[in-house]
């Protein structure tokens, strides 16, 4: 039967200490909630004394209902020179009213004596006391060792009497921390089997951070060497370059390695959960992310593509679904003509590898993408193109001409007017607009030329603008690249425009918007 | 002495099978300068029979004067059942003319006889043939085992014998590739450890994918089992989830294992480097990047910068310095104070802490920032702003309006017209001009409105003109910021301008690079 790993998670605690990161208590609850169906087995989650946010945090997530997380309190040992009992912020630390209490110690000797200024001796009592201040309160104590791995390089003797101290005094969990992210998976298996053989009735614990890079990998070498609690944060948020991912750590002790962490129904809301968290913590998800960004099971090579066709494991080293995520099928200059034709089928199922037409269409979009074009990320100004190409598309409108005028400086600040003539169903229909830039203007103008014909089009929101400057060493007189992400509520759609006038590259991002969201009328199915 | 590591990029080629990523010529091209500056050893560009943009992109590196970089063509074994001659692909790489070539191929059994669905003898021919035609021709030959990891795991037999062929016929460099990325740092050392072994004469690489989040860790195991060139891309640019992030291994290596890889006036320029690649792929850059983002030593609140002040070490894994970055202390208006005050001093050496001028302007420049400004990377706007902050700055010109006439389509192309009116010395000078943009006419105008006065502006000219969409969830509406970098052959300089109108930011970055070079001309001082 295969061990077990406990997952901690920091990100409430360690994590708030990221830049620009910082929870209401609402946001915290919510995490707390999405964490416990996780499955994960702790929640870090502050300390009542650091502010009056934590204070009320800790006494409303005493009323969730929580099946799987022990929601930790978090605190440092006793100050010098006093009782466990005196310190104030032991006290507040057991206001919380938790379970189960984490303390951090130093375990470098440099840090004692240069940081904290004090005796070796003192800091031993101090992580004694504390804890044995704590046990007698009938808490469950979590002991991080602070500098653990630094200090056991530096003074291996004493880094093995703070843990020494922490046992003794009956802390029920040791965890190792590679605080400042400067140790390597090597020094860190062989460091952590050395306690781990030492400590054979204690549960053993890692905490990583990513200053390296690898902060995954230490943790990954940490379990492989008998540590049973992983602690991290979802996303790997943190300070600095962030705590060790346990996004990435449960998947890869539990698909890799074989440990037990979360149920396998568990695993399979972890992408959900992971763009949860990133969303309530407001940090932008990163799409690369392994296991569950967008792009990670992404396939834009073309022969990646075939080859993904005919079985995925060839360039894939899970299931997707496995952890919630899905695959993604990408058109770009190097996907060749297996990706192109499976998206030209959709449109024409008689098409072959062999036609003529997709032999054209992929010559044409080689061209396109030499001038700038980028359609894997502009699905549906792709599906226009190929409609377009494929002679299937019945324009809704046309282009008669469109005027922009911008004064600077203007009384009211609405310093844009534009003007837009269309051919609509035959006849000329003019629409025109002011706004305080020339962009948000034309798309007003072409909306109200446009309404009276297709009333679907106020449904559509405008959700994103992003302009590339392409060859941007020919300066103003370079040609940009404009995407525009669209919304009906129901589905999202990116479109593109290359001009070496932004104002036209935005006028056939836009142009495209409405079009697609005009041929897709009444179907429903989600576009990427 | 210690052992050496070749850096091997691959940015421009599998970095450019990312989602969103694309290059143009232009932008190979710089990138390529950047990294031979940087120190790479070699740097992939592409295959020239792929498309277009590359075929330009071989025959114009050819003219650059590299002094590190080898370029490398890349393409893949002969295809089934006929020989290396005829292969019109071996035959596109050869027109590349490069002194090194990568050649890929299938190490692993079930990829041969299921995905390229041949014999695994006729796999081991297209090895060895394509190896030993290529041999022929001169060319220093790179073999990329594709998922050899893989492989070795499935049939460690045929891997082994898939090196073997590539050996025989003479290749120079054996790459071991985990092309999915699956595999973990314990497996990738162990395999590696036998390769090296096994080929004591050649040269062993590594190349990642960073699937488990394990890229970078996995790559410093395989360079600790003996691998002495390893493969990655900058900033870990790369599909699915990225390659091997080179500029994490080689601080690694080089810091913390003690190989030559690059030399350290090379090291110091790591971040420039960094930021410079992800600015020209325009892919966001990672703020948290180990050893180069902005936060890598950025430290907030209380116990931790007392302890970074008492000694760095405490809670920095490696001085900041030596990979061109910088500690960064979060706690704004004393820190913050400082830096701008040594700015201001630069103008009024008068000035102090306590100057109400410097209080006032370090608010102001809060309000502006908060406004989306970031002076960092727009020194030159900073300065004149700081000049006009402390009264010190004549204005040359002042704006009375501009208009901006966009008409589309329109007969010749040139869709937009401008006309400048400016009061210069007292009297109003008007200029007007056609682009085929509205930016590109908007300088031209307010040049013709300047040059009868200033003559020394017809020297400027543009370099750099980049755009960036702020609260880009606000679409057409949103702020942008346009930032332009000048020359006038002399320096260069950059200046900024922020708006919801596209025109108007673009309108005072361009006044602020004219204002810049009048108010230094003469001057001769560079201006980053």
């Amino acid at each position: 039967m295969s061990r077990r790993v406990i997952a901690y998670d920091s990100t409430l605690r360690d994590g708030a200490q990221a830049q620009g990161v910082s929870f209401s208590v609402e946001d915290k609850l919510k995490i707390v909630q999405r964490l416990d169906e996780l499955g994960i087995g702790y929640v870090e989650a502050g300390n009542p004394g650091s502010n009056p946010k934590d204070l009320e945090f800790f006494t409303r997530v005493g009323e969730l209902n929580l099946r799987h997380a022990k929601i930790i309190a978090f605190g440092s040992t006793r100050r010098i020179g006093i009782t466990a009992a005196e310190d104030k912020n032991l006290q507040s630390l057991l206001s919380a009213n938790t379970q189960a209490v984490a303390i951090f110690g130093k375990s470098w000797d440099y840090q004692v004596t240069d940081i904290l200024r004090t005796s070796l001796q003192e800091n031993l009592a101090m992580i004694g006391d504390t804890i044995a201040y704590l046990k007698a309160q009938g808490k469950e104590v979590v002991f991080d060792a602070e500098h653990f791995y630094d200090g056991y390089k530096a003074n291996a003797e004493y880094a093995l009497q703070t843990l020494q101290a922490a046992a003794d005094a009956g802390a029920d969990v040791l965890v190792l921390c590679d605080t400042n992210g400067g140790t390597f998976p090597d020094e860190i298996f062989a460091i952590t089997k050395t306690v781990v053989a030492r400590y054979p009735l204690l549960q053993i614990g890692i905490h990583c951070h990513n200053d390296c890079d690898m902060a995954v990998a230490n943790s990954v070498a940490a379990i492989q060497a008998g540590a049973v609690q992983v602690q991290g944060t979802m996303n790997g948020i943190g300070e600095r370059c962030g705590n060790a991912n346990l996004v990435s750590i449960i998947p890869n002790v539990q698909l890799k390695l074989g440990f037990e962490c979360i149920s396998g129904a568990q695993l399979a809301e972890l992408t959900a959960a992971a763009r949860f968290v990133s969303e309530v913590a407001n940090v932008a998800f990163n799409d690369k992310a392994p296991y569950v960004g967008y792009d990670a099971f992404s396939h834009k090579g073309g022969m990646h593509i075939d080859a993904v066709n005919k079985n995925p494991k060839s360039y894939e080293h899970i299931s997707p679904n496995a952890v919630g995520n899905e695959r993604h099928i990408l058109v770009s200059e190097v996907a060749g003509r297996g990706a192109i034709l499976s998206k030209l089928q959709q449109i024409d199922p008689t098409l072959t590898k062999e036609s003529e037409a997709a032999i054209k269409i992929l010559e044409h979009l080689k061209a396109l993408e030499h001038e700038g074009y980028q359609f894997e990320s502009a699905e549906s100004s792709f599906e226009l193109l190929m409609q377009k190409l494929l002679g299937k598309f019945q324009p809704f409108f046309t282009l008669k001409q469109y005027s922009v005028d911008i004064h600077e400086p203007s009384a009211d600040g609405m310093n844009s007017s534009v003007t837009v003539h269309l051919i609509v169903e035959g006849q000329e229909s003019g629409g025109s607009a002011q706004a305080d830039g020339p962009v948000d203007a034309l798309d007003q103008a072409m909306r109200n030329a446009l309404a009276p014909f297709y009333p679907a089009i106020q449904d559509i929101k405008l959700v994103d603008y992003k302009v590339r400057v392409l060859d941007s060493n020919l300066a103003t007189a370079a040609k940009v690249r404009v995407m525009i992400e669209s919304t009906d509520q129901q589905t999202n759609w990116t479109t593109i425009g290359v001009s070496t006038d932004i104002i036209q590259a935005s006028w056939l991002a836009l142009k495209d918007a409405v079009e697609y969201k005009l041929l897709n009328a009444g179907k429903t199915r989600v576009v990427a």
